[in-house]
């Protein structure tokens, strides 16, 4: 296989590109030898030596503890507890939190044998107690709620309080596309205006 | 700009990737280290450092000339010109033609200045001559149907035979939705069955 295939073939794995896509990929790569394909190798290389998991919170940085675990400026009374590190960034791009965060790395699930051991849930209820708020930042599937509740109990059992995201209609979202589930979540926490 | 940073804003730069999907590739590959990140880049170095135009044909391979060009079992009496590997590629794929390519590199566009000396034109007239059938496969847009009239021009005046893909109703191609363009040339090309 030539190295032209090699190459398509590691593109048509990455998510969002197909095989066609990936062709054209490795074509506009190519084109752009010193522009994009060397530093995009070279990016690759850095990134995979220098990225490491954070052991206090399991994000992912070139330092450990990671720079949000490090940041004497954000409230070490909040700790937001994510998913997965797709979860963190999204919440970070909002700019609402500024607490500290905690990314388990998956949900419970005992179809595919994912217990809390194989979660970082022993780091998370190390850092709780009393005065520390909890809040649950978890997909709202039914993975994502079992794992809320299990850490809802394991927190309280701390001492700390425990939150979660509030559910509702998204901003801009049209009530005729939302699914029953939201619209009667939405209903029940309605409020007062 | 960390590591992560790097890697994200030069992944957003492949076509067919946004800033959204860049990211949550970068965090693909962090999670496949060992299977697919380090791979990726290696296989970038390596087609970075082995794959170089084709001094007859302007097709990329790691040989020059390229491994179509050097192929003995393939016709050297047609010729088919494209635009752009990619347009090779797709040709490739159908496995219907055997003979030799040539890549353009563009089409001839006033607008932005590019003239017949900028695109891979003199190598393909000293390829012709009487008995050469030159096959014209260029985008049927305005500037590939100019680029192919000029090259038209120019192939019959070595003395070799000129032909062009046909054009009509794509397979499997429901005639409500083409443009009318199709539809009057598949009409003018109308056949006896």
């Amino acid at each position: 296989m030539s190295e032209l295939d090699t190459l398509i073939q590691y593109l048509a794995r990455l998510p969002g590109l197909g095989p066609r896509s990936a062709r054209r990929a490795a074509l506009y790569l190519i084109k752009r030898r010193e522009a994009l394909m060397q530093p995009l190798a070279a990016a690759l290389q850095a990134a995979a030596a220098a990225i490491r998991p954070c052991g206090v919170c399991g994000n992912l940085d070139t330092l450990d503890p990671c720079a949000i675990c490090r940041d004497p400026a954000r409230d070490d009374h909040a700790i937001c507890v994510v998913e997965d590190l797709a979860d963190l960034w999204a919440l970070e791009r909002t700019a609402a939190f500024r607490g500290r965060y905690h990314v388990l790395g998956g949900t419970l699930s005992a179809l595919d044998g994912v217990g809390p051991e194989e979660l970082n849930i022993g780091r998370l209820l190390a850092r709780l107690g009393p005065g520390i708020e909890l809040i649950l930042a978890l997909n709202a599937t039914v993975e994502g709620q079992t794992t809320a509740h299990y850490l809802a109990d394991r927190a309280q059992a701390t001492g700390a309080t425990v939150s979660r995201l509030a559910q509702g209609v998204p901003i801009g979202g049209e009530l005729d596309y939302l699914d029953e589930g939201t619209l009667t979540a939405a209903l029940k926490a309605r409020r007062a205006v």
